[in-house]
């Protein structure tokens, strides 16, 4: 199949790269980076072993071929970009693979082309642009891909999603397919929601806001907020879920800096809609208050000077 | 009366200079300012006139001879200090006035002179100490005493406030005697849980804070919730004194940084077991569960690395 790869940064970059250089065929949609990468293509320094490979660049939408499948890395804070983009890239009964963080993100690409299949993307990776196409990648790598539902239903392991799958697989992506995509949103979010904003508001690393008792007991009942948000949702999550994810954390996630925090120290703007007002507007239909995770959105448009609402 | 003022700071060198200028008998405790103080006197920069007083400066409690009225104006965090040093500056049947932030912040006195009447203070003033014995007081002045009831009644205007009422005004102090300390206790929180938590937490002057739409939208929930707890706790609150506060706060108090902003920005302990915890409890204890504020105490004690529980 033939890919493009909208945002390439942190996530497009390194997922792109990892296709371009297992023969796949790849069309990459650049900003500024454009010249840099059409004339020295992207490097990757991983934890797997560095390398190059020369790609595809294009500068304008309008250049590029309709591909079967459109893989979105962008911010969502630069979501509003794809109502242009979209169309021009991938073929109408084709394929969207939104590789970004939040509760139903899928639903933009999903209005914009209505008969195209819509598949989720949660990757698992730590992945850093260090220059023009130039991507640092640290720790992990692993992506779980699911079919979008809007009625937030299970779709299974649709032809699409085995298809992608397929082609991520034979290029040494260690990709996962699952059934519920709605399910591992949710379960993402009990993560997400604490450590992204508390990580900004409270300027910390992870590993920092675990280290007191205090900070360690407001992001579990972070967690439990959501985790009891997910459930009156329908998503059937565990409150052991929690403990698991503070552990997990401190044991293998030493000193991170969640996303929303590098954005915030790179003065960029912060995902706060896709990553809380999404999930706070959802649970509030289903009559969950998220009180905690709301104090935390407001803190961190006060601090982005964000007015949205 | 015989005077005692311990914590000869921004509130009790001010209160107290008042009183000593005015032909009261004062006795100040003193710390590290006793030596400027015994040789200089304290003076005030004041918004009525600025002057000198020559007072009787003490370093040790024991020198100090037993008063009929102790005036506490420590901070709080410091309230370890009382159960030695009251006894040895006023006696055991006398007048014990807390001039300080928080709830039933009079227990501590009452269980040290259990035959001791106990009368809180509530200073609506903007003072600072800016040297040794050097005190700036740029805004009004006002302070309410109430007579404190362990079972929080209203005590009415009892013999005591009456004399301490007295005084003060005979010194040209703006006091006014309250019959319901505890009524009074519950209101001075609705202003300060929101404003001294999230100016530390967001960095912010209490105007920066009203100036945006999600800020001033938090500090209302906030509000709400001490309202909402403080009648669970028997106290006739009403939910309209929420927006009151904040067109005050914002016609009146142009840019003020409240007492625990100056604390975290003079590496100063905070006080956050008077003015957030001892709340939070007494509210839990009549089935009222303070998510904002518990949230808002556990990101100070992060923030002043302050684990106590």
């Amino acid at each position: 199949m033939k890919y493009a790869v909208i945002g390439t940064g942190a996530i497009g970059g390194y997922y792109g790269a990892m296709l371009a250089r297992n023969g796949m065929d790849v069309h990459f949609l650049l900003h500024s980076d454009f010249h840099h990468v059409n004339e020295q293509g992207l490097r990757i320094d991983s934890i797997n072993g560095n390398f190059n490979v020369a790609v595809k660049a294009y500068a304008k939408p309008e250049d590029m071929p309709l591909c079967d499948v459109a893989i979105v890395a962008l911010k969502t804070t630069n979501n509003h970009l794809l109502e242009v983009l979209l169309p021009q890239v991938v073929k109408h009964t084709g394929i969207v693979v939104i590789m970004q963080n939040g509760l139903a993100v899928e639903q933009v690409a999903a209005d914009i082309l209505p008969q195209a299949s819509i598949i989720g993307g949660l990757c698992f990776i730590g992945s850093t642009k260090i220059g023009p196409g130039h991507i640092k990648h640290s720790d992990f790598g692993m992506v779980s891909l699911g079919h979008y539902m809007k009625d937030e239903s299970a779709a299974g392991i649709t032809p699409e999603l085995g298809l992608v799958t397929e082609d991520f697989l034979a290029c040494g992506i260690d990709v996962k397919p699952v059934e519920n995509l709605c399910f591992l949103r949710w379960q993402k979010l009990v993560w997400n929601v604490p450590f992204n904003g508390l990580s900004v508001v409270l300027n910390s690393s992870t590993s920092a806001l675990l280290s007191q008792q205090n900070s360690r007991e407001l992001i579990k009942s972070i967690m439990l907020e959501v985790i009891a948000a997910a459930n009156a949702c329908g998503q059937s999550l565990s409150t052991s879920m929690a403990e698991v994810m503070l552990v997990n954390t401190e044991t293998k996630m030493q000193g991170y800096a969640p996303s929303m925090k590098v954005d915030y120290d790179h003065n960029r703007p912060l995902e706060i809609n896709a990553i809380y007002q999404s999930m706070i507007d959802r649970a509030a239909r289903s009559g969950a208050d998220m009180k905690l995770a709301r104090m935390l959105a407001q803190q961190l448009r006060f601090l982005s000077r964000d007015d949205a609402q």
